[in-house]
Parts: structure tokens; C-alpha cells; sequence
């Protein structure tokens, strides 16, 4: 059964933590020739089809001890856990019989099975790696496709439940923290522009979801009519400038308005730490504020991580679980203002005399 | 000529800085026999008044070196300054010509001259003490009473320019914190039944300002039909109760809602230690959840005094004057911040095991 104590690929440290560019995602969507979509498929097909795909992941040589479950094996609090890492889709909760996931140990790789599509495989690691995320996910898809028969057509490409994944079945994503942008209310011109490129904003938990903590997630929206690495790298493009206007918008507010940065930083980093009650989004809202302070170096390196951390930690289903059972919304506030109280009993002082 | 960055009884250390009353005043209007009340008088009158009260002033022997000076000798920034220690009155900054006042060197004994009447004694000390507060006031009334000729009716009393001071001429107010009530929103309850009792509750700069760090100024509203000590009797019983109702707030709040309480509590104090803008009525909320961890003891007693004078040092009248020259109000905000930073970081971190 999945502990989701352990694992957590937003939630390491290491060098991959960087400025602007908070996790790199990449997914596929396939699906079997011989079955029906899942929405369409009779519940003996269903169960087939992940008895199939369930095999085909375990045996898989892109990770070792696969972690293999059916969403109903999983408790309200499990699920949410692994929503809130991005490790399964929210959607994933919703389907009551024959749905599950095969994840590495380290819930990197993620392998959703009949979800929308037969198969979601995902590829989730810290920073901004296009290159490295999409060369484990093909070879993973390779290995796959050698145990499977894909739906694939030689006109459209790989066939997927919903058209918008025809083609490729890739959707490549990036969260992207965007405080100097969101100060300077560049955001919506930033989101306009970018969607022109057929590139998509979203919150951090994808459609219609708010961008608690400046973070978006950023994605392309075609999957057709283009290879894999084309789309890849036109998106990486994209990202390229945005974070380049990011960094702009953060070296101007730090010439033209460089109190306001420090107040909104200061506030966050005093609030935070003697808070006690404190709401996800709020505690978002500070989380990023310090993470710009780590970016601007008014704290150092080794706070990054934590901070990183504290994005997934703060949400609901983690602070439940860290206390062992549901928790109502008002004591889930207190508890994680407790939570991030010790954690910034630990950081240094703010310095903004270093930049 | 007055320098503002000495004395303000209100800024004092000492025994006297209590829970709940942060200062006591008495002031006593009286006018002239031979003379027009000032807003009557010719500029020839107004004069003749000033010099016969500065002499007797500058001549008692309630304090030694005696301050005294015309409105028209200050710069606007020791007029605010003075006007925020509540040692001159705020109307008595728009009168253009011959008034002035006479002050003790520590400020806690101003006399106003050619204000609304022709004198305006006030005494005003830190802590809850009409007996002293008066017996000083009387005093002084008797020495200045030898030297000039009170315009007096038998069936009146003392004769004032405002029917509304007519009798004793006495107005006796008390600063009063009241976090706890303002939370428990009994605020207005507790002003409509002590209204009830010929008793005004005003904001800390009097009529029609706002009650900004829940402090709250309480006075007679009767002059007339009874005697001074009769009034401060009365008085003194009400703001008793008063001071009761607020206790049980707080005892109510720390039994009931704790959580809610550190954390405003948590809050100020991170609010006020880390921002870098913030205006003179968000650092009075701050000051005032401050002043209440003093109370409940979850900071140590030495803060009261560095907190109460925060009261009036963050007025903007003592930011500027702080700062040697007019500030506009963003870079006010700025500087009050620093100012409190600096302040906070003197102080331990709040304990809130410690009740």
C-alpha cells in the first residue's frame, strides 16, 4: 500500500530547486487498441484493461519497486495527498471501479490507468528540464508500447478520449512562480500573449483553479500537427521569456520600488512565522513572497527547499495527514500555522542588505 | 522656544503604565471677569489676556521652569508634535493670533491660553489616578485663581465660552485600552449604557476620530450641578466597571478563542517587526495586540513602556519631526516601519505558555 509519507518529487531538496521555474511535468496519453475508452468501456473491459497496463508498468525497467494501487484501496486523506503532488488527477477520484496507478518509489513517474485514457504516464521533476523529463517518459513509452498494442492511427497519431490530446497525446507543462510579473500586474498581457503562441496559463492545480502563491502552471494546448520535440521546444521558447519578463519585472520593482518588495516580503516572513491560524492560500501567498526573498538572496540557498516543500505541505489534504485523521477546516488552520511557525523558527533573519 | 523631543508624560517608562488605562487628564476651562471670551475679544483683548495669564502662569509654583510659548513661535512640526501628546488641543492650532501656552517641563501640565476660553489648565498622567491628577489641577487652579479674577456666577459657576463647560469648567477623561471588548464587539453596547450615564466615549484624538488600537478616551459630559469631586466619583466608578467588563472579555477570549487571540497577538507582532511601509493606524492595531501580550503576560512587563510610547511616536506629526523635516505620507509610512522594526527587535519573542 502507498505510504504517501515518503516520496514527493516537488518536496526534495537538491540542486534542481531554481529560480522562477518550480517543476517541469510531462504526460501521455495512450490508449489500447482492443478496448474501448474507459468512459465507454463495460466495467469487464475496464478491469482488463488494468490488469494489462497494471502488468506492462510493473514490469517496467524505468524505475525499480513500483508502488501499484486501485484508487479504491487508497483513504479519502491518501487520495488528496497524492492530488496535491500532482502524482494523480483530481479527476482520478471521481471514477468509483477500476481505476488505479503504478508510481516509482520516488512518485516521479506516475502511471494513472483509466483515467479519461487507458494510460496517463507522467514524468514530474523539480526545476526546468524539458530534456531530461521527456527522454524518461519516451523511453518509458517505448517499453510500454513493446508490452501493449497503442491505438494509433497513421493519419492522427496516437487516438485519445478527448480530441485535444489527438496526435502526440503529450501535454508538457511547467509551474512557473511569477511574483514579479503578478506585482506588476503583467500577468493578464503575459497570459494573453502566451495563448496566442496556443499555449496555455492555468492555476496551480490546472483549470479553473486561482493562482494561489504566483504560480502557474504553463502548458501547450496542441498536440497535433507537430512532433514531440518541436512542441517541446516551442514551449520551451515561450518559457524562456516569461522568464526573462519575470526577471525584468523583479529588477525593476527592485530599482523603482524596492520598499514595496521588502514590505511584502517582510509582512509574509512575519506572518508566517507568528501566525496562528493561517489558510492555504495565505500561507501561499507568503511562501512565495519568501521564495522571491531566497531568489533575491535576502535568505540563503538551504531555505529554498523547505520553502518549495511548504507549497504542497500547506495544502489541506497534507495537513491532515500529518495529523493522522480529517481535521476541520478552522483547526486545519491552526495546525498548519503551527507547522510553518517551527519551520520559519529555523530560517535566519531576513538580509536585505545582501543582493 | 519648546523642544518637542523633550518630555510627553505619555512616553514615560515607570510604575504608573498599567493594563487597560493608559492615562488620566483633568482640565479646567476658565475665562476672565474683565475680558470677552476669546472668540469675542478684539486682538487688543486677546493680548491684554495672554500676558496677565503667562505671567501667572510662568509664576506658579505647581512646577518649576515653565515652558511657554505663542502657537505663532512653533513650526507646524512642533505644533503636530504637541498636538499627538495631547498637551495642545488640535483647534488651538487654527488661531492666528495671541495664543499661546505655558507648560511644565515634563508636559504633564499644560496651560492653554486664548483657546475656546481664556484658559485651559490640563493635567495629564499616565495610569489611572484622579486623585493625584486633581489634587495637582486644584492646586493649580488656587495659585492662578490668587493672581487673575475668574469671571464666576454664584448661581452658575465658572463661566465658559461653551455652555457646555459651565459649572466646574472640569472635563476629566481616561485613555482606556480595550482590545478585549473591541473583539467580543461589546463596544457598542458599552457606549450606549455609559452614555446613558451622562458619560462620553471618544477616539483617541477626541470627537469624531476613531478608536484606532482600540483605545478609547472616556469623559464627563456634565459640568454643571455637581461638584468636581462628585464628577470624578461617578466617573471613576463607570470606568471601574468599564475596566471589569474588559477584564472578562479578555478572560472570556483566552478561554474561549486562544487560538484566535495568539494569532492576532502573532500577527502584530510579526506585522510590526518585519514590514517595511506601514501607516500610523495599522501600527496602532499592532501596538494594541502588543500591549495585550504584555497584559497576559506572553511578553515581559519592560515592553509596556517602549509599546505605550509607540502609541504616539507613530503619530505622523512624531515621524516627521523624528526625521528633522515635512516627509510625505509613502515615505512616512517607510520610516515609521524602520522605526518599529527596530523597536521589535529589542524585544523576546512572545510565549504564549506563559499566562
Amino acid at each position: 500500500m502507498i505510504d504517501p509519507t515518503k516520496g514527493g518529487e516537488l518536496m526534495k531538496a537538491g540542486a534542481r530547486a531554481v529560480p522562477v521555474t518550480l517543476s517541469t511535468r510531462i504526460r501521455l496519453a495512450r490508449n489500447l487498441r482492443e478496448f474501448p475508452f474507459p468512459g465507454w468501456a463495460e466495467t469487464s473491459q475496464r478491469r482488463a484493461v488494468m490488469s494489462a497496463c497494471r502488468e506492462a508498468a510493473e514490469s517496467l525497467k524505468t524505475f525499480k519497486d513500483p508502488i501499484s494501487f486501485e484508487v479504491d484501496d487508497l483513504s479519502e486523506l491518501q487520495k488528496l495527498v497524492l492530488v496535491e503532488r500532482h502524482v494523480i488527477s483530481r479527476e482520478m477520484l471521481q471514477i468509483e471501479e477500476a481505476a488505479g496507478a503504478v508510481l516509482s518509489p520516488d512518485q516521479s513517474v506516475s502511471i494513472m490507468i483509466n483515467e479519461e485514457d487507458h494510460l496517463r504516464m507522467q514524468v514530474l521533476r523539480k526545476g526546468f528540464d524539458f530534456k531530461s523529463v521527456w527522454k524518461t517518459a519516451k523511453k518509458m513509452d517505448l517499453e510500454m508500447e513493446k508490452a501493449l498494442e497503442y491505438a494509433f492511427s497513421s493519419d492522427y497519431g496516437f487516438l485519445t478520449a478527448c480530441p485535444t490530446n489527438l496526435g502526440t497525446g503529450m501535454r508538457a507543462s511547467v509551474m512557473m512562480h511569477l511574483p514579479g510579473l503578478s506585482m506588476e500586474k503583467h500577468m493578464d498581457k503575459v497570459i494573453r500573449g502566451v495563448n496566442e503562441l496556443g499555449i496555455a496559463v492555468r492555476g496551480l492545480f490546472g483549470e479553473g483553479t486561482d493562482a494561489s502563491g504566483n504560480i502557474f502552471q504553463i502548458s501547450n494546448q496542441q498536440t497535433l500537427g507537430e512532433g514531440e520535440e518541436e512542441i517541446l521546444e516551442r514551449l520551451g521558447r515561450t518559457l524562456d521569456e516569461v522568464k526573462t519578463q519575470e526577471i525584468n519585472a523583479r529588477e525593476s520593482i527592485l530599482e523603482n520600488s524596492s520598499q514595496m518588495l521588502f514590505d511584502k516580503i517582510g509582512r509574509s516572513y512575519g506572518l508566517l512565522g507568528n501566525a496562528y491560524k493561517i489558510t492555504s492560500s495565505e500561507a501561499m501567498d507568503c511562501l512565495s513572497f519568501i521564495r522571491l526573498a531566497v531568489d533575491c538572496g535576502f535568505l540563503p540557498e538551504k531555505c529554498r527547499a523547505p520553502i518549495d516543500a511548504g507549497f504542497i505541505e500547506c495544502q489541506p489534504g497534507h495537513v491532515q495527514f500529518q495529523a493522522g485523521h480529517n481535521v476541520d477546516p478552522d483547526e486545519r488552520d491552526a495546525m498548519r500555522a503551527e507547522f510553518f511557525r517551527k519551520k520559519l523558527s529555523k530560517f535566519p533573519s531576513l538580509d536585505f542588505d545582501k543582493t
